[in-house]
C-alpha cells in the first residue's frame, strides 16, 4: 500500500486546497519527454455583484471558438455583466481536428469546458449552452434556444438584452450548393465531425474485408476521397495515409494494398495559399506516398456511391466510386447571421463586414470577430482630400515634406497599406514618395500631385485569412479595447480622425502573422514562418509538436495532447469502432 | 531540438523493429505511481495454411466479450481454422463502464481491438465485424449480417460453416417488459451506453441552469434515478455523486444543492448478493452522501418525464419526475439465441442450458459460455443407483467405506456439490457420512442407506452468477479443452462415467471465486474476498485500483487506465459535452 498511500496523500492535498494557487510538478518521463509545469488558479468563488453599485454594461458574447474564447480569456469581467451563449459548452483546439480523425490525438484531449476557462477570470461570467436564433439589433436583444434534444422539462427559449454584442459564432462549411454534399460527405469543422470520420474509416475497413464482398467492392469501399487541398484537407490525407500504413495495415493485412486516397483540388496546386516551395514539396511527397492528387477539377455532385467531377481545362466529366468523402473547402455563413445581415443591409455580402475596430458596419454596439467577419479596410484614396487638408496645417493649398512627415504615423496607423506599399517599393524614407514622376525631389506638392503620389498605395490592401490565429488576435484585441473603454474615452489613443475632428478612441486592429504549419505525414511538416522563411522536414514536425503543445488553452489539455502523442509513438493508434 | 531528437530516435527505433520482441520501460511518474513493464509481441505475419495438410476443424466463435475473448486468448489457433463473428470489433473491460459514465476513465482506455488480441496468438484467426442472425445447428451453419449502416457497396450477408460453434454472445438488458423502459431509460451494458449517459448528465446540468427555467423544473432535470441496486447500479450512483460533488459543483455552483440521486431497488437491501456487512455499509454511506435509497419498490412504468413505482409492502403507487433514468437490473436473452433455443427445445428457459462441459444441451458440437449460458449441474440423486453400482466393485449389494472412498475423487469431480456438502456439515472425513442416523458407525450400507446418506447433498447446488469472472474462466477452460482435444480423446482425464462405461474426456468446468468488489465512491470500496473475508474502506479502493489495473487485457489499456486515474486526481473529470 506504499504507492496507494502516496496517491492517497496526493489526492487529499489536491482536494483540501481547492482555491489557493497550486504548484504541480508532473514529470511525464515517457519516451524521453519531460514536462514540468505550475498551475496558478484564481479564487474559486466568483464575487457577487453589489446592488448599490451603478448597473454594469451588459456584454453578450455569441460563440466559444477561437475568437470568443480569446476575448473571454482577456476580458476584465469585473467591469461588465458578461453572458456567453454557445451551442457547445467547450472550446476546441481545432487545428488538431485532423489528428482526431485517426486517433493520433483523442477528441477529449483538445477540448476544454468554457466554464473552466471563465471560472479563472476576474469577475463573474455567465454561460448558457444554447444557440442564438435571432439578433434584434434595433432593440439590442438576442433570442436563444437550447440545443439539447433530451426529454427534459422547461422551455429552452430565452432572450438576453445587451449593451454590447460580440458576435463570434464562426462559419459553417461552404458546399457551394453542390448537390449531394450535405447528405453524403463528411465535414471537418467540429469535434463530432472528426469523431464520425474516425468511426467511418473503421467501418470502411470492416465492411471491405467481409467474406461476402468481391475484389471490386473492396476497392470501392477502401477508396477515400478528400475534396479541397487546403491545410485541413492535406493534413487529413496525410494522417489517413499514416493511419493506414502504420497501424491498420497490421490489423487488416489483405486491405493494405487495396486502399486508395484521392485528393480533388479545384486550383492548380494543393496548399496554394502557402509558398510555392511548400506546395510542390507536398505534391511530391503525396506522389511518393501514393496519394493521388487531381488538380484543376471541380466537383459537380456527390451521391452515396459516386463523386462526379469536371476537369476544368478539358471540360471532361468523370465520376469515381468512393467509400468515404471528406469535404473541406471554403466557409459559409450560418443561418442566424444571414438573417442578421439582411437586417443591417449586408445581405449581398459573404460574411459580416466590420470596420478596422471590429465594429459591425451599419450597426451600433455590435462587434464581430473570427471567421464570421471580415474587416473592411478603408482606402486611402477615399480620404485623400481630408488627409491633405489635415496635413496642410498652414492652409497653403500645398504640402511640404515636413507637414506630411508629421502626419505619417497617424496615416500608417489608419491605413496599414501605406506601410506595406513603402516596403514593397523599398522606400526607406517617406521623402521618396515626394519625388516627381521623373525622380526629381520636390519642395511642395498640391492636391493633384499628392493624389498621384499615393494612387497605388491601396493596391497593397489585403484581407485576412479565416484562421485560428486571426480569430484569436481579434478576440484579444477586442478584450483590451473593452478593458480600457473608460480610460480611452478620456484619453483617446487612436489615429487622427481625418474626416472629423479629434482622435479615434482606440488604435485599429492590426494582424501579426506568426507563420503557418502544414503537417504532411510520416513525421514531416512544412512551415511558413514570418519573414518569408520556409522550413520543411522532420525538424519542422518537431517544431509543430512544440508550438501546438504550447498553444493549448489549459495545462490539462496540454498534458493530454502530449501524452496522446507519446501513446501513439509507443502503442500506435487505436482501431476500436467507438 | 534535444527533446525532439530523443523522441525522434525513439520513434525510429519503434518503427524499424516492428516484428521482433519489444522491451519497453515506461516510467509514469505521476503522483507517485511507477509502472514498469515489458511487452513481448509475437511475429507479425500469421502463418499461411499449407494446402496439402489435412483440413483443420472449423471453429466459429460468436462474440468478443469476456467469454469469447478469454477463449480466443488461450486457444491454440494453429490446430483449428478459427473464425470470430462479433458486432463489435473490440473487447471492452466492462467492470469499468460505470467509471466511463462520468469520465473517471475514458471509453477508449477500456477497449482493445479484437484484431490486436488475436494477432498475438499462435495461428491465424479471422475476424468479421457482423451480427449473427441465425444459427442453423442441423446443418452446422451460422448466418451473419454486417451491422454497418454506412452507404458502402457489397452485401453484408454471409454464412459460415463450422465443426464446432462457441456461443459467447452475452446477454441483453432485461426490462421485465416494463412499459416505457426501452424508450426512456439508459442502460449500462455497452461502451456506447456509458458514453450516452455521460453526455446526458451534462445535458441535464446545462438545461437545468438556463435562465428560462423555474426552480421546480431545475430540480426535476437534476433528479437522477437508478433502477437496480446491484453492483453496477451502486457503482454508477457512487460515481455520479462524486462527479457532481467533486467536479460539477465547481462549474455549476447554483446546481449543487438541487441535484438529487435516487436509487430504486426491488429487494430489501442494495447489494444483496454481497455479504450483509457490505450491504449495510453501502446503505449507510449512501445515506450520509444524500443518495436516497428506496428499497422494496417495483417500477411499474417509465415515461419521458416520470417513473411510476409500487411499494411492495403497502401496494401504494407513486410517481416521481426525473431528469435521467439508468436501468440496471437483470439480464435477458438476445433475439438470435431465443430463436436458437426454440430450435433445440429450450424455448422455456431463460438462458442457454449447457452441461458441465459447457456443451449446449440437446445440440451437438455447440458450446455456450458467458452470460448467455448457464450450466445445468447433474444431481447426485439422479445417478445414485449408478454410483452405487460403480462403487460396489465386488457386486455384494452393499458398500464398504473403502469401496466408497476409492470412488470419492471421481464423485467430487463430477458432483461438486458433494464437496460443498461435506464442508457445510464440517465433515473432515468421508467416514462421517457412513454413520447411521443415531451417529453410530457402520461397516457396510445397502442402496437405501446410501440414498439416505446422500439425500441432502444436492441442496448445495449453486448456479453461477452472470459475471465477467465466470465468463473469463469458462472461456479459458473451453480453450484448454479445445487445445487438448486429441490428447484427451486418447487419454481421457475426466471422472468415471457413472451411467456408461469409461471416463469423461475432460474434467468438468469448475468455477473458482476470487472475490468481488463494490466501489462506493469517495475513494472507498467494499470487497468480498475468498474465504468469507470482507474488506471495506479506503485501502480497499486501492486494492480495487491495483486489481483492475492488473486485469487489463493489454499493456496499452493498462497504461491508459492508470493515466486516466492519475489525470482525474490532478485535473478532475472533464465536463465537455462530447
Amino acid at each position: 500500500m506504499t504507492i496507494g498511500s502516496i496517491f492517497s496523500k496526493t489526492s487529499r492535498t489536491f482536494h483540501s486546497y481547492p482555491s489557493p494557487s497550486k504548484l504541480l510538478l508532473l514529470c511525464t518521463l515517457s519516451g524521453g519527454g519531460v514536462v514540468a509545469y505550475s498551475e496558478i488558479q484564481s479564487d474559486s468563488g466568483p464575487p457577487r455583484i453589489e446592488s448599490n453599485e451603478p448597473r454594469k454594461k451588459r456584454v453578450v458574447v455569441l460563440g466559444t471558438g477561437w475568437a470568443g474564447t480569446s476575448f473571454l480569456k482577456d476580458l476584465d469581467a469585473s467591469i461588465y455583466d458578461v453572458q456567453v451563449v454557445s451551442p457547445r459548452n467547450y472550446f476546441a483546439f481545432t487545428p488538431l481536428l485532423p489528428s482526431v480523425t485517426c486517433g493520433t490525438v483523442e477528441a477529449r484531449s483538445i477540448v476544454e469546458p468554457v466554464r473552466n476557462i471563465i471560472k479563472k477570470r476576474k469577475g463573474e461570467v455567465k454561460f448558457w449552452e444554447a444557440e442564438c436564433v435571432k439578433i434584434d439589433a434595433a432593440n439590442k436583444k438576442v433570442f436563444c434556444r437550447s440545443n439539447i434534444d433530451a426529454n427534459l422539462v422547461g422551455s429552452g427559449e430565452f432572450s438576453l438584452e445587451y449593451d454590447f454584442l460580440v458576435v463570434a459564432t464562426g462559419a459553417q462549411v461552404n458546399t457551394f450548393n453542390t448537390p449531394g454534399v450535405k447528405e453524403n460527405c463528411h465535414f471537418l469543422k467540429e469535434v463530432e465531425d472528426a469523431q464520425r470520420i474516425r468511426t467511418s474509416v473503421i467501418d470502411c475497413f470492416e465492411k471491405a474485408i467481409l467474406p461476402s464482398l468481391t475484389e471490386e467492392e473492396r476497392q470501392i469501399n477502401l477508396h477515400f476521397v478528400i475534396v479541397g487541398g487546403g491545410p485541413t484537407g492535406v493534413e487529413f490525407a496525410a494522417e489517413l495515409h499514416d493511419y493506414v500504413h502504420e497501424d491498420l495495415s497490421k490489423l487488416y493485412p489483405i486491405a493494405k494494398d487495396i486502399v486508395k486516397i484521392t485528393m480533388i483540388q479545384s486550383g492548380d496546386h494543393i496548399l496554394n495559399m502557402f509558398d510555392e516551395r511548400i506546395s510542390s514539396f507536398a505534391e511530391q511527397k503525396f506522389r511518393r506516398d501514393g496519394i493521388e492528387v487531381q488538380t484543376g477539377c471541380r466537383v459537380i455532385s456527390v451521391s452515396d456511391k459516386e463523386i462526379k467531377m469536371k476537369k476544368k481545362s478539358t471540360g471532361e466529366v468523370c465520376s469515381i466510386p468512393h467509400g468515404l468523402v471528406v469535404w473541406s473547402t471554403g466557409i459559409g455563413t450560418i443561418p442566424v447571421l444571414r438573417e442578421f445581415m439582411e437586417q443591417i443591409n449586408q445581405a449581398n455580402r459573404k460574411v459580416l463586414q466590420t470596420d478596422e475596430w471590429l465594429r459591425v458596419t451599419g450597426c451600433e454596439a455590435v462587434y464581430a470577430i473570427g471567421d464570421c467577419a471580415s474587416i473592411h479596410q478603408r482606402k486611402i484614396m477615399d480620404d485623400i482630400s481630408n488627409i491633405f487638408k489635415a496635413a496642410d496645417k498652414d492652409n497653403s493649398g500645398t504640402l511640404t515634406i515636413k507637414e506630411f512627415k508629421d502626419l505619417m504615423d497617424d496615416i500608417i496607423l489608419r491605413y496599414p497599406q501605406m506601410e506595406l506599399y513603402l516596403k514593397s517599393k523599398h522606400m526607406l524614407d517617406v521623402a521618396d514618395l515626394w519625388k516627381d514622376p521623373h525622380g526629381k525631389e520636390r519642395e511642395e506638392i498640391d492636391i493633384e500631385g499628392f493624389k498621384s503620389a499615393l494612387c497605388h498605395v491601396d493596391s497593397q490592401m489585403k484581407s485576412l485569412p479565416a484562421t485560428a490565429q486571426v480569430a484569436a488576435q481579434q478576440g484579444a484585441y477586442l478584450a483590451s479595447c473593452f478593458n480600457r473603454m473608460e480610460q480611452c474615452t478620456d484619453l483617446p489613443e487612436g489615429p487622427i480622425r481625418f474626416r472629423e475632428s479629434g482622435r479615434h478612441k482606440f488604435r485599429p486592429f492590426r494582424y501579426k502573422h506568426f507563420g503557418q504549419f502544414a503537417p504532411l505525414g510520416g513525421e514531416q511538416a512544412a512551415a511558413e514562418l514570418p519573414g518569408d522563411w520556409v522550413s520543411i522536414g522532420r525538424s519542422t514536425q518537431w517544431l509543430w509538436y512544440s508550438v501546438y503543445a504550447s498553444k493549448q488553452v489549459s495545462w490539462r489539455t496540454r498534458v493530454l495532447v502530449v501524452s496522446d502523442w507519446t501513446r501513439r509513438f509507443i502503442f500506435g493508434r487505436d482501431s476500436s469502432r467507438i
